[in-house]
C-alpha cells in the first residue's frame, strides 16, 4: 500500500493503478462502516484508493474540528489490511493553499436537516469531494448510508456537473446494540454510550409502526419524538420523515419515506436514518 | 466530423477519440477568434472537441440571451473546415435538467472588473466550464485572451478543484483596424461599428505611454479614459490596470499590468485587453 501527499505524488501514483478505481474518502478515525466500504471497493475494482483528510470547511467554527478524533497508525494499518492500493493523505495546505477560492455548491437539497443547523457544512463537503474526485479520478466512490443527506446531495452534485463516476451506497454499520457506527461515538462517555442507542431504538419503533400499519408522517415523527424525549440524556434536534431523493418533508399519509434525525447526547451530536416502505 | 446532443451520446463518441483531447469551449456565431482557438488545438491534441451552447446562466435577466445571434449550420462548417473531429451541442434541458441545483463559484477574483456590473455572470461561466470539462474530459482546454478575466477566473478554478486539464490561452484575433473580434460585434451599425475601435485605440496608447516611461497606473487609466471620452459614441464603463494573476487595482508606479475596459457603444457594451510591462 502506498501513501501520497501532495497532487503530483497522487497523480504519479494514479497512473500506475489498474481501471477501474474504487475511491474510497474518509476523514480517518476509521471503524467498521468505513472499512466496510474500502472491502466493497475491494470486491468491485481493480484498484482501491481511500482519502484521509479532516476536512477544516465542512465545520463551523463552534464544531469539533480540533478535538475531532486521530489515530492515523492504526488507520493506515486498517486500510492495509482490508488491501487498499493507495492512500492520500492531504494536508490542509494541499487543499486550501493561499488564494483558495472556490466553492460547490448544491442549493436546495442543503437547506434542509443537517443544512438548517449546519448551514456551511455541505458547501465544505461537495467541495472537498470534488477535489477528491478530480484528484483519484475513480471510476466509482463509495459513501455510506450513515451520512443520509450527504448521499443524496452528492448523487445530485455527481449527475449535475457530469461526473463520469458511479456513487456505491453502502448500508450502515451498526454495534451489537444498534447504535449506528461513528467516529464521534468516541466522545461518548459509558452512560451516553448507553443512552445513545435511543436513535436506533426511536427509528426502529416508527419503522414497526408503519409496517404494522401506521402511514402518516406525522405519527411517525412523533413515535421517534416520543422515544427520544423518554431517554433524558439525549436532546432531538431533528427528526425528519422524508422523500428519499428531494428530502422535502411528507405529510399525511406516505407510502414509504427516510427517517432521519440528529439528537445531542451531552455535547455529542449524533445522527442516523432508516428508511420505511418503497 | 461527429454531433452529439445529449451526455449519454457524447459519452459514447468520447470513448472513439484518441487521446490527448483538446477542448474548445464557444458559445457559437464562430469568429476567426474561435478558430484560432480550434486551429490551435487542432496542432496540438491527437482530437479535439468543440462545444456550442449558449449558456443561460452566464446571462443576467436584462442582457442580451435572447437576441444573441446564432447560425449553427455555419458554425458546425467551419469547425468541420478546421479539423474538429466532435462537436458536442447540448440544449439548455441537458445542461440544467428539472431540479437542476449545482454551482461552481469562484469568489475574489470575480468580484472585480466584470463582476461588478455583471455579479452572475461568472459564477455561469464556472459552473458550466467544469460541467463541460467533466462531460467531454479533456487533457488541454484552449480559452482566448479576449476574455481576460475569464481565463484568469478558469485557471483558477481548475487549479482550486484539481481538474486535470491544461488551460491554453490564445492570443487576441483583431480585425484589421484593432476592433477585438466578438460575436457581439454583430450588433454594431456601421457608424457603431467604427467608433468600437476607440477600446484598441485607447489601450494602445496607454501601452505606447507605458513604454514611452509613463509607470504610473493612475496616468495609464487616464489615457484610456480620455481616449474613450473623445468618442462620442463610446461610454467607458471601467478601465482597470491591475495584476495579471490576482486582478487587484494597480496603484503608483508598476512594472507590468493588464489593461482591461469595457465600453458601451450603443447598447452593445464591448471588452478589451492588453498587457504592458512583464
Amino acid at each position: 500500500m502506498k501513501t501520497v501527499v501532495t497532487i503530483s505524488e497522487l497523480r504519479s501514483a494514479r497512473l500506475e493503478l489498474a481501471e477501474p478505481v474504487g475511491l474510497v474518502p474518509t476523514m480517518g478515525y476509521l471503524h467498521e462502516g468505513h472499512l466496510s466500504l474500502a472491502k466493497r471497493a475491494r470486491e468491485e475494482c481493480a484498484s482501491v484508493v481511500a482519502t484521509i483528510f479532516i476536512n477544516p470547511t465542512q465545520f463551523a467554527p463552534e464544531e469539533d474540528l480540533d478535538s475531532y478524533p486521530r489515530d492515523l497508525d492504526k488507520d493506515l494499518a486498517l486500510l492495509e489490511e482490508v488491501g487498499v492500493d493507495l492512500v492520500w493523505m492531504p494536508t490542509p495546505e494541499v487543499m486550501y493553499p493561499e488564494n483558495y477560492q472556490t466553492w460547490v455548491t448544491v442549493d436546495e437539497l442543503t437547506h434542509v436537516l443537517e443544512g438548517t443547523s449546519r448551514p456551511t457544512h455541505f458547501q465544505g463537503v461537495t467541495t472537498v469531494v470534488a477535489k477528491l474526485f478530480n484528484g483519484v479520478l475513480p471510476q466509482k466512490t463509495y459513501f455510506g448510508q450513515k451520512d443520509a443527506q450527504q448521499v443524496v446531495v452528492i448523487q445530485r452534485m455527481l449527475q449535475d456537473l457530469n461526473f463520469p463516476i458511479e456513487i456505491v451506497v453502502c448500508p450502515i454499520v451498526r454495534e451489537p446494540d444498534g447504535l449506528a457506527m461513528s467516529s464521534r461515538n468516541y466522545y461518548l462517555n459509558p452512560e451516553q454510550r448507553q443512552a445513545a442507542t435511543v436513535l436506533y431504538r426511536a427509528l426502529t419503533a416508527a419503522k414497526e409502526a408503519f409496517e404494522a400499519g401506521e402511514q402518516q408522517a406525522e405519527k411517525l415523527r412523533a413515535i421517534v419524538t416520543n422515544k427520544v424525549n423518554a431517554e433524558s440524556l439525549a436532546e432531538l434536534e431533528y427528526i425528519s420523515c422524508a422523500h428519499p431523493e428531494t428530502l422535502i418533508e411528507l405529510e399525511g399519509a406516505i407510502e414509504g419515506a427516510l427517517l432521519s434525525m440528529a439528537v445531542c447526547v451531552g455535547k455529542t451530536r449524533l445522527i442516523d436514518n432508516i428508511f420505511v416502505g418503497k
